[in-house]
C-alpha cells in the first residue's frame, strides 16, 4: 500500500489495511503521520524525519445516506466537497464545506464560516471509527442522537491531530436544506453594538442566522481594495462592520422579516448603516470582502492567529493588541475579523510590515496578551506542531498532565503523529 | 465536612474541599460514590459496601450569567430547577428542566422530552471542571464554543456516570427563550408516517419543533385511561399517535403555520386525525397522557428499558419485540414510547403482569432482541449498575479495552464509583 515514489506514504484502502499499517508499525516503533487534504493550517499533518505518512486518499467515498436517521456515513478519505455534494442530492445539506478530507476535517474539528448555524465538526459527528496505534478498531458508528453506553471515545479522536488514533469513517448529521439566504453589511459604533445585534438577531431567528463576521477597519479596507468594485459600499468609514447572512427552512421568502430587523436596529440607532443584498451578485460582492483572506498568502507575509476568547472579551483584545502592536512596532499592518458567534477571532499580522521581527516573536507577543482573557490559542485550526509550545498558555498543568497519561494509556509508545498537540 | 447521621456521606463545600477529600480517599485505597439530585434509573449513585458517598448539595449556586456570551456557570449542586428560574430571570432558556442536579446531570448526560430543540446534557457544555481520584483540578471553564487547544477533556466526564472524577463546576449554554408553544396530538397509520411527518416538519420548522413523542397504542391507551378526562379525545382507535409540540423563537404567534403543516399532512394523507390544543388547560391534557409515565411506579411493578438505535429501524424492533412478548408470555402488559427524533425508545414491562419472570431475564429478553439492530442499552439514563453486565451488547471488546485504559490512567486505583459503567 505505498506510494510509488516520493516520501514514502502509506495509502490503505480500508480500515483493516489501517489496522494491519499500525499493527507493524507500533510493534516497529515507526512513527506515523497521518495527513487528511493537508489543508490545515497548523502543520498538524506534516511528517518529519524517519516519519513514515499516512493518507486515507484512497479509502474514500460514502458508504450510505439514511434519510429517516437523517445521516452521511463517510470514509475518511471523502473529500467535504464530495459529501457536501451527495447530502444536497439527497436533499439534505452538510454542516460544512471545502477541499479538505473528512477525517482530517474531524482530527482538527475544524471550524468556519458557518458554525454559528451547524456548529463545529465535532458537532456533526453522531458515530465514528478510529483505529489505534496497536492496531485495535474502535467502531462506534451508531446513527443515535443519545448513546450512554460508556466513556463517548469518539470525542477523544475528533480535535486531537490525529495523536490517539487515525479517524478510518464517521456518520455524520445531515440537516435540512436551507432556503434563500439573504446577505447584509452593517456598519456599528463599536463592539458592543456588535454584540448587542448578533444577541438580537439570535433571539428573533436561531438558527437562521448563518453567519455573523465582524472585520474591523484595517480588515475591512483592505478587503475592498482587493475586490473588483475597490470602493466601499458606505459613503464614509466606520468603526467596525459585520456581514450578516439569513437563511430559513421556510421555502418563503423570508428576507422581508430579516431586512425588517436590520431597520428596526436601524431605527433604534443599534447599527450606523446597512447594505442589504439584492442579488446574488451583491452578495457575492459582500462576501468578497470577508474572503479577501484568501489573498494573504499572495499579498504578505501573514503571521496567522486563530484564537477564541468569551465573545464579551474580544472588543477589548482587540484594541488591546491593536495598541500594544501600534506601541511597539508603528510600521505593523495587522487585520483583525471574526466569528464572534463563535467566539472565534482571527488576527493576521504581515511579517513585511515588521521585518526585522522573528514570526516567533510575533506569537508570542500576540499570545502573551491572550492568556489574561482565559482566551485559547487555537479555535478551528488545532494544535499541530506550530503551537505546541503555547498549549500551556491555554490549558493548565493538570490538564496536560491528564492528556499526556490519556495519550500514554492509547498509544504507549507514542508512534502517532509523534511532537504534536502535546 | 462529614454530614452528622446515618451513612457517611462527604459534603463538600467547595472545588478545593473535593480535591482534598478524594486526595486522602486515594491515598487510603477508600472508595467514593459521587452523589447527584439522587433522581437516576440506572443505579449510578448507589453507594454499597464500605464505599463513601460524596454530595455537592452544599457546593450550589450560580457563580455567573453572562448576557453577551449566552452563558451560565454553575456549581455541580445546583438544582436545575434552580439553574432554569435564574437562565429564565436573565431573558434565557436552559436546554433541560428537572429536580436533578447540575452534576449528575451531567455525568449520566442526562436527555429528556425536548432533546430535539436543544440536545442532550452534553450538548449543553461549554466548560467543565472536574476533580480526578487524585485530587488534581481539571478546570476547563471555557466560555468558548470553539477551542481547539488539545485533547477535549469534559467530554470524558459528561456520561461516565462520575467513575473518571467528579464534575465541580460547569459553564453551560444559554438559549433564546421560546414564544408561545402549541401542542398536538396526531394519529398515524403506522412508524412510517410518523418518520416522514417527523421529517417533514423539521425541514420546516428546525428547531422549532420542540418535542416528538411517539405513543403506540398500549401506552396511549393506559395514558388516556389515567388521565382525569379518562377518554381518548379521538372517535376511534388508530395504530399509532404523536404527540408533537412547537415552539418559535418569534414573539409572534406562529401555530397557524404549525397547524397549517399538519393540516396540510392531514390532506395528504400522512396524518389519519389531528387534535389542536386551543389553550395551555388543552396543551395540558395532552401532555398528561404523555406523562402518564410518572404514574408506572405506583401503578405496576415497572422493569424499564432506556435504548437508542437507528430511527429507520425503531418501528420493526417494537413489532418484534411485542410480537415476541407475546409468544413467550400472552399475559405481558407491555408500554412503548419514545423520543423518535432522538433514536430513543422506551419499553415498561410491567413485572406484574408476568409474575413468575425475573426482572433479570426480562432484561436479557429484551436486550438481546436490540443486539442485531446496533442499538444502545442506555439512550439518556446512563449505565450505572444495572446495566453494566449488558454493554458488551452495545460496545466491541475493543471499545471496553480502551474504557478501561482510560479508566486506569485517570483512577488507577479504581476508587471512583467502582464497580459502575466498567
Amino acid at each position: 500500500m505505498l506510494a510509488s515514489s516520493g516520501d514514502p506514504v502509506l495509502l490503505p484502502r480500508s480500515t483493516d489495511e489501517v489496522a494491519r499499517a499500525l499493527a507493524l508499525c507500533n510493534e516497529a516503533g515507526q512513527p506515523v503521520v497521518p495527513q487528511g487534504g493537508m489543508t490545515g493550517l497548523a502543520g498538524g499533518a506534516i511528517a518529519r524525519g524517519d516519519e513514515i505518512a499516512l493518507s486515507l486518499a484512497r479509502f474514500a467515498g460514502i458508504e450510505e445516506i439514511d434519510a429517516a436517521s437523517a445521516t452521511m456515513t463517510a470514509r475518511a478519505g471523502t473529500t467535504l466537497q464530495a459529501a457536501q455534494e451527495a447530502a444536497s442530492a439527497a436533499g439534505f445539506e452538510l454542516g460544512a464545506r471545502g477541499s479538505c478530507q473528512i477525517g482530517g476535517n474531524l482530527a482538527t474539528n475544524a471550524g468556519g464560516n458557518r458554525v454559528i448555524q451547524s456548529g463545529t465538526a465535532r458537532d456533526q459527528v453522531l458515530g465514528l471509527e478510529a483505529v489505534l496505534a496497536s492496531g485495535a478498531v474502535l467502531s462506534s458508528m451508531t446513527k443515535m442522537t443519545k448513546n450512554n453506553t460508556g466513556y463517548d471515545l469518539k470525542q477523544l479522536f475528533i480535535g486531537s491531530d490525529g495523536t490517539l488514533g487515525i479517524i478510518t469513517r464517521a456518520v455524520l448529521r445531515l440537516h435540512p436544506p436551507r432556503g434563500i439566504r439573504h446577505t447584509a453589511l452593517v456598519a456599528l459604533d463599536d463592539y458592543d453594538a456588535a454584540v448587542k445585534l448578533l444577541r438580537t438577531l439570535s433571539s428573533r431567528f436561531g438558527n437562521d442566522i448563518g453567519a455573523f463576521e465582524i472585520m474591523w477597519p484595517d480588515f475591512f479596507d483592505f478587503g475592498v481594495a482587493l475586490t473588483a468594485q475597490a470602493r466601499s459600499p458606505f459613503a464614509q468609514a466606520h468603526p467596525l462592520y459585520a456581514l450578516v447572512e439569513h437563511a430559513g427552512l421556510d421555502t418563503t421568502d423570508q428576507g422581508e422579516a430579516f431586512f425588517a430587523a436590520l431597520a428596526q436596529a436601524l431605527d433604534s440607532g443599534l447599527v450606523r448603516d446597512a447594505v442589504l443584498a439584492q442579488s446574488v451578485a451583491d452578495a457575492r460582492a459582500l462576501w468578497a470582502v470577508r474572503e479577501c483572506t484568501a489573498e494573504f498568502p499572495a499579498r504578505m507575509d501573514p503571521v496567522n492567529f486563530d484564537v477564541s476568547l468569551p465573545i464579551v472579551s474580544i472588543g477589548e483584545f482587540v484594541d488591546t493588541c491593536r495598541a500594544a502592536l501600534d506601541a511597539r512596532r508603528p510600521s505593523n499592518r495587522s487585520y483583525f475579523f471574526g466569528h464572534i458567534g463563535d467566539s472565534n477571532l482571527h488576527v493576521t499580522v504581515d511579517g513585511h510590515s515588521v521585518p526585522d521581527v522573528a514570526h516567533e516573536d510575533i506569537y508570542a507577543f500576540v499570545y502573551d496578551m491572550l492568556a489574561p482573557y482565559g482566551g485559547s490559542v487555537s479555535a478551528e485550526h488545532g494544535v499541530g506542531s506550530l503551537k505546541r509550545a503555547y498549549l500551556p498558555l491555554s490549558r493548565s498543568p493538570e490538564e496536560l498532565a491528564a492528556m499526556r497519561a490519556i495519550k500514554a494509556a492509547l498509544d504507549p509508545k507514542g508512534i502517532l503523529n509523534p511532537g504534536k498537540v502535546i
